[in-house]
């Protein structure tokens, strides 16, 4: 039994006051959790586009003040009522989509969009009791994606945790909660090239170039990285693109060039940008008879796939998935092993490192759009 | 050796010599095959909306005098050079789109999009000379689909032809050339319903009832039939359809009924319609994390699919499908089996009867929408 367990714990925390403004580090005081939850102490942290999106709440429901972070490592301080899955001491990566094991998504093979813990970025407090965990001298701070893993200790769902190998260095495969795991499985569990194939990627952000990996793991033959951003393609090489193409570059419809480059169209193809356009490029540039095209990218709410059904017809399907169609506690620790037997490769991913207390320029990274992730160190 | 091998046989044919006017029996040269060809005695065919399309000719290319014709059965009465796989007194079925075994796509387990033998509604030749093998008084006339069935002897290449079962009775399984396949391997080998699921097939014509058979014969739990037409639902009960739906019938999309009736929408949809608005409303009536929706009806040339990206991130998947996915000389036989072994039921699909002499009426049945399929029987 840890010391702390039961007790509110007083810690630090980075703090979101108000929509773009740099966080402040604060303390806060983070409540002993509930039934079915568990108290998380977080060691690194990493920040995904997500986190910076609902942060500037352009468009959004702003929800201030608020803890972001979703991307992280850490070890179980202590567990809530009726949690029986993990224990103090063990190893986890929160997740921003959880697993309650009961619903017909979590009992369906291939769901992984559980009625209970799906992603709610709406919700910014606990599911047990509508309130929030973590307060300052007394006020509430909202919750983030059930996360909440910008502070030194957090109180999650057990359902959003994934138990891990206790050996599995925390600092690096903290980066598989989300975006790395999304663009892998995409590949893997979805759009699952056979060894050979070509593969088209649109979007080399962390996101791509996980899809890329994986395409690089199913061995695939030509991997075809595409990106409006040129500088990209030398970062992607690193993760097997062995082919760019930047449709600025061309009058033609980037679809019409992969198809005159690979007779017909690739045997698989993976949209990670977001954008529409990238989508129905996406679809049309595989091959008839068998090609299969799967959406990541997160679209405009307005935003319209428009396609000719005879594209469809001639024998050609399209997919989307969310978390790469991984169930978070169920699927998440093999990721971790193979990366662990060194299947999967993790250290190109991660691009900087900061101390906790100078998580701001961790933003500044993504926004300048310099690397891919950055390692937030908990402990300084 | 067949008494009529290697010279021109004289038969009767039904000769479609103009757009839109009935058949014209008459007396046609039919020249025996040549290299990769096979001369066949057609013993009964049916009439598909595809024959009645083209004959309409209304927008498409008028290709006549031309002998119609592509649901059929049918004894081999002379093989040409280089042919194999068939030897005079098989019996066969003439299938509208071939497979060569050879290309990328006959090679592919996946696709049944034959480089050379593809459906081809514009050639009305032979590919071998690029010439027609029916003749009046030396006149050419062309051919259809490759198969023009509307004849007692007709000349195909080698991989338009299945060879089927001989104690399969002709009579019955010549439906299983073209729609009644197509509805039903959509289902049983593109949708795959597992057992218990719950399926939508939009369209009660004879393509989208061989759809509900298909999900019938999977052990579906819940067949909801969709269709405009209200009176096609009383016939549609004896293909397994439970429930039926009238999008006319609802202030709704019909998606949303769906939804409502299922606890979030079906497992599997089939849309076997041409019609882009039932198109979308298949794939958006799929529920979310494990749906499939299968295209199968074929659109006007100027449609477009519109649906929100969302529904595809949600985990839906969406696949069109050519003649079912059965590649004609490998899977077709199979099929023939279901029936023998009283799997799969074909009499319900026969619903009219004519000689040969009285095709015309064949049409008109088709025209008026009375009834599913006529068999025309080439020995009166
Ligand atoms: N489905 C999920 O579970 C999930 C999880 C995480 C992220 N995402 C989504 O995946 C997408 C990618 O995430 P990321 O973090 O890699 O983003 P990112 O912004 O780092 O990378 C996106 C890349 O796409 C490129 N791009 C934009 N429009 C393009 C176009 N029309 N053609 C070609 N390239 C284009 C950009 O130049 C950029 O390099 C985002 O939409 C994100 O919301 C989805
Ligand atoms: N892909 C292939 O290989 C293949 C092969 C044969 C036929 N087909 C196509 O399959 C489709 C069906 O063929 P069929 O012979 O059964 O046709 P059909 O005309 O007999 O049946 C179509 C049915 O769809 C209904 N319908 C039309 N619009 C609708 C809508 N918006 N919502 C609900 N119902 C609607 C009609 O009332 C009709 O009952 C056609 O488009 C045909 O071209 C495709
Ligand atoms: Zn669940
Ligand atoms: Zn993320
Ligand atoms: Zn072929
Ligand atoms: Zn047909």
């Amino acid at each position: 039994m840890s010391s702390t367990e039961g007790k509110v714990i007083c810690c630090r925390a980075a703090v979101a006051w108000e929509a773009g403004k740099p966080l402040v580090i604060e303390e806060v005081e983070v409540a002993p959790p509930q039934a079915n939850e568990v108290r998380v102490k977080i060691l690194y942290t990493s920040l995904c586009h997500t986190d910076v999106y609902f942060w500037e709440a352009k468009g959004q429901n702003p929800l201030f003040p608020r803890i972001y972070g979703h991307e992280a490592g850490g070890i179980v301080e202590s567990i809530g009522e009726g949690v029986t899955d993990l224990q103090p001491g063990d190893h986890v990566l929160p997740v921003f989509t959880g697993e309650c094991k009961e619903c017909a998504h979590c009992k369906s093979e291939e769901s992984n969009m559980c009625d209970l813990l799906r992603i709610n970025t709406d919700r910014g407090v606990m599911l047990n009791d509508g309130k929030s965990r973590f307060s300052i001298k007394g006020k509430p701070i909202y919750h983030f994606v059930g996360t909440s893993t910008f502070s030194e200790y957090t109180v999650t769902h057990v359902g959003s945790l994934a138990k891990i190998n206790p050996k599995a260095p925390l600092d690096k495969v903290c980066v598989l909660s989300c975006g790395i795991s999304t663009g892998l499985g995409a590949t893997l569990n979805v759009a699952k090239p056979k060894k050979g194939s070509t593969v088209a990627v649109f979007g080399m952000g962390a996101v791509g170039l996980a899809a890329a990996e994986g395409a690089r793991i199913a061995g695939a033959s030509r991997i075809i990285g595409v990106d409006l951003n040129s500088s990209r393609f030398e970062l992607a090489k690193k993760f097997g693109v062995t082919e760019f193409l930047n449709p600025k570059d061309h009058k033609k419809p980037v679809q019409e060039v992969i198809a005159e480059l690979t007779n017909g169209g690739v045997d698989r193809s993976i949209e990670c940008t977001g954008n529409v356009e990238a989508m129905i490029s996406a679809f049309e540039c595989v091959h008839d008879g068998w090609g299969v095209a799967v959406l990541v990218g997160v679209p405009h709410k307005d935003a319209v796939f428009k396609t000719h059904p005879v594209n469809f017809l001639n024998e050609r399907t399209l997919k989307g998935t969310f978390f790469g169609n991984y169930k978070p506690r169920t699927d998440i620790p093999s990721v971790v092993e193979k990366y662990m037997n060194k299947e999967l490769e993790i250290e190109k991913f991660i691009t900087h490192q900061v101390p906790f207390s100078e998580i701001n320029k961790a933003f500044d990274y993504m926004l300048k759009g310099d690397g891919l992730r950055c390692i937030i160190h908990m402990e300084e």
